[in-house]
């Protein structure tokens, strides 16, 4: 099966997050995207989205590496659900390493260009409703 | 903490679902969203959509009760990301009961008259990624 399109997209952004360059990180966002920080946490805006990433980037002591396997896009009307599995990977201040993966859910829109942009960034997916119900 | 006004869309929608009432359930839907009738199979468009909810109707036996708890919403540009808790729970042909919880992603958009319409109806969320990689 030809991988999606939204594959090299995100694969680029990943590379974008890994290498700290967040000029070109933020092309991939729509203005009034959302990023979920964490849980509960929303970055909403490009310029919100910016600050949370050079400080995710501080928090994870510049070693912050993100990767996605077995990516699945459902299309409709203009729009993309994007659901993958995403390695985060760093080593912490102290030398311990972070080690984890989620089930992302990422919302795409296409652009006046024609463009893929993201305007809902979950890494988290459904362990948003974690602290909620078991 | 006050609901999204989209829990209170997909409760009608759920409802329409429940008492069969497929006409009102296919104003809920952008006309060309796709509804995820099983990981790998999609409906396109109201039209196949409509025909895939009379399938599964049939399929449940008539008996289909589905409900949504647990509710986030996140919005990003005119769109939103729900997840949700899904319960699905039907007496099949022979009496057996089918009774699952899904953790479900959808996905909305504001239509021009300012109303949310689904254009993603994925209730198995990241369950579609369980056959690729364990």
């Amino acid at each position: 099966m030809q991988a999606h399109e939204l594959s090299q997209v995100i694969a680029r952004a990943d590379k974008a997050i890994n290498e700290e360059d967040f000029d070109s990180l933020m092309k991939f966002y729509a203005a009034d995207a959302t990023l979920v920080v964490m849980p509960g946490k929303h970055a909403v805006g490009v310029e919100a989205i910016r600050k949370a990433f050079v400080a995710i980037a501080e928090h994870f002591n510049h070693t912050l590496q993100v990767t996605q396997r077995d990516m699945v896009v459902i299309e409709g009307g203009d729009a993309a659900l994007v659901l993958a599995r995403t390695h985060v990977a760093a080593t912490m201040k102290g030398c311990e390493p972070y080690d984890v993966e989620r089930r992302a859910t990422y919302v795409f829109r296409r652009g006046g260009s024609g463009a893929w942009q993201c305007v809902i960034d979950n890494s988290y997916g459904s362990d948003v409703l974690a602290g909620l119900t078991p």
